[in-house]
């Protein structure tokens, strides 16, 4: 079951600009119709808070529990993208956050998701 | 004969912005002039109004079956992009729709054509 | 229906070695089972018999009617590959003949089945 | 000798935006100078002008012939970008049009020229 | 758990030389040691036995689920290897059958396991 | 019209085994039948006699006006391929000589052609 | 030890705008928590102050020996961007700087860092 | 040594927007440390005046040899790109230049060069 | 300090051929002469004897803590290449074995060092 | 000049087989016809003698210096690839020796010339 609690997190470290991005191409979940798993690629970006603002970023390593915690969920495409950015954004309160999992093709159709929150720049709009 | 009826939705998941992307790389229809089979890619892009609003997304597996619709219809290039934006549009309703059809080489031409509906935001153009 | 009456030949050129290639990017037939339609890329390799003894190698556009002639055909992989390189080698009566059929995936396991006829030489072999 | 005639069009299927692109991949003209043979890709993209208001597609096939009589004509790089830049805006009278031609290498150098009429949106400019 | 008994067969279609090749992209087990997902390409080829000697092929439908049963089973890649390979000739008893299992990087290394029974020809040997 | 006369040659340069290839990747004729432009990529292969035995290669520039001697012949590609063997055969003397033709896609179907004259070594062969 | 006393500069060329790109493929430095090896490639760009302004661009030769005194320094993916970023600002007081630190994958994630001072131009953000 | 006196030019075709291109896969300098030969692509993209403003574009063969006058030169990365830029917009006083080098790597750090003149559109910064 | 003693290895699971293939990516070590780091990618493969003839295969971490053991140590391409071998065919004692660096490129040139034991079989020769 | 002096050796590190391959992909010399620069990949592979017979390997760094003394040289493609063979197979008295140059197009044809001495084995026959 998708475990938020898994999430770690530390200090970011200035007040600069700054993007993170983290690229699991590991990822797989569960279809809730027909019980067969999905395999996608998700990617995250975001920009942390500024350390003054207590901004945080995500631990690397808790990150990844926290995917594998999707591994025998029944979950469809849409509520993987915006589950992961809502539990992403609580524990960060970040800048802005995207999150595009971009799904292997069933049945001839290869899909892509992109859920954001906050003011995402125009640079990455569309990425 | 493209069947409309064929497509079902689901309700949007929120109401925060939200962009889905299918691509169906097995289309393929008639062309009305010579009787040959055309095969082409075809990538439908949307953002869906927000489930306050009643909005909709199109099911997967029922999108497939309305490609398939197409198998043995006589049919232009610019009239499978035009059916299919306008038939995702009416079955969603969605902020924008755009549908992109890439269609392999004919006589050393190969063509790609782009339909929208909506305020497609500037980042989704020309893509 | 796949129709072998299709197929065309021509007399080969000479007699000396000669090996013909065809690559067939837009086979399309159906699943006899689930009724839904299979994609594939078919490759006919042979080396025809030379002129003295009558050889003679296949058509280009006939080639093209017969393989569309599968459009609407229920029939599976080892079907589709054991039938091709039947007709062809009945029509063409080979020195050798390999066919090979690549499908697209289907629920992440993709296929490549081939099949021959005759002495294929070494170099062929496996390719 | 390159020949507008060759072209036709047909009416273009709707009011909405709309854009074409074809990519002719098997382009030859002759160099002027050295009379050696040239190779190139064309590619056009245009959007027509609304259904209402007379607008019209090139159909493809003619665009295949016309482009087939630059084969042994002496012309230069610049001329064909502008020469089918200028056919096309007098047989379709579009919205806008982009025509870009890029060359095989000649002794170590490749070029691509792009010409433009109309007012060309930002997101197809400089592609 | 993995689980044989998932596997079904069916006929093979003549006595001619013939092979397949099914290539599974999503497999994915877990590491008996630290519990993380593995994910890897299993690749299976063989060649039946004709007809007449009671030749069979997998069917692959069933081979999709007998693979999904290693999702959960902590296993090392070796024993995946050759537990396929044991699994399928027990199943088709094959003139020659080869299982490759190419491996995601873990810790900047990444692995390929290869077993194989009976006479593989030259062909396909260190494919 | 395809013109042998073009070829000029020049004296191997030693004794001992080599291997020369060419490759064209801008070769076009017209198709007999339908008048319209064929476009290929020629790979030509061959091994000189050594030069105590008079043994020579093609020299380049003069190969490049043989090949666009083809430009506006109305050929078949299995006719393109056997001539040009047959020239650089007969210009060249070599120990062997393979050509090959690789032809871009018509209706959906490309098509390679080899032949050669004299003993291939086997690393050759399937080239 | 990151030691930027190794970095030396020399003069900007001129006064007009100016970009100027080094990406180091072979980065490397430690995991501060586990000792394992990190390895990612480094980008970075800047403009640099015109001539009369005292503007100065970085030596290659030095940058790459000051890359090269990370080489066995514990240190995160965020710190050796930022350390970078700062290193290269206080050396070289450019008019804006970009540092992106592209990673190889650990645990199947890979992430890419970036981090900016001074006003980047509109086409290099997001790059 | 350099020598912008070989560069030929001619004039523009007409007096709408228009973009050319040159990318000269073949370049090499020599550095003037280590006297080790440097190698590069140089990248040229201008829009000339138009025909009525005297607009003019560089001859290609002329600019060929112009980049071949630079093959035993001791010179650094940044000159060379200035001087290319400055050459060619003296020679062509053009509406904007861009002049970009991409040089093979050094030491493991590679490197791209961006030099401009005039008012280059958004389209262009930054490619 | 190359350190031999950190391959621990485990029995081989069966008496059937068995190969297996280690690639590392993320080699390192240092150049005698320059002091400059080295990079390259160091793949090894091997058939372990039968389980019932004592046959081990090397354990993955512990190959990878093996590899590391280079990483500040000077030593050149040709003696990494033999040292990798001969540890690893002293640790397994295999049927044969395989060793190849391929090295980033210095000073224009890049590097590939083979190094074998025991009877490779024909069709892992040469790759 | 060609200077093969400019190369030296070192005693190879053993007696088992060796395979050593470096290929230099910034090599450039002059067409003695035109005075244009030829650009090109060498690959030289070859197999030193074992220790107790005297066997030695080319250090690269003076290959470096001896591919350079080709810059300015007037000199054909199969001059070049047997003044090679013979520098180094006289420099190192090799078991084998291979040369291969493969050059950039000119004129649309791009050429590779292949130059062996001593009993090539069959694995790298062809490459």
């Amino acid at each position: 079951m998708p475990d938020k609690s898994l999430m770690e997190v530390f200090p970011t470290p200035g007040d600069e600009p700054f993007v993170v991005e983290h690229v699991n191409e590991e990822f797989t979940s569960v279809c809730p119709v027909t019980g067969h798993p999905d395999f996608g690629v998700i990617t995250v970006r975001f920009s942390p808070r500024g350390k003054k603002a207590g901004g945080v970023c995500v631990e690397l390593k808790s990150l990844k529990l926290y995917f594998q915690s999707f591994r025998n969920e029944g979950i469809y495409y849409e509520a993987v993208t915006n589950v992961i950015r809502d539990d992403l954004a609580s524990a960060m309160n970040p800048v802005w956050i995207q999150v595009i999992t971009n799904w292997k093709g069933r049945g001839g159709i290869r899909s892509v998701i992109r859920a954001e929150r906050g003011d995402v720049p125009a640079e990455w709009r569309g990425k």
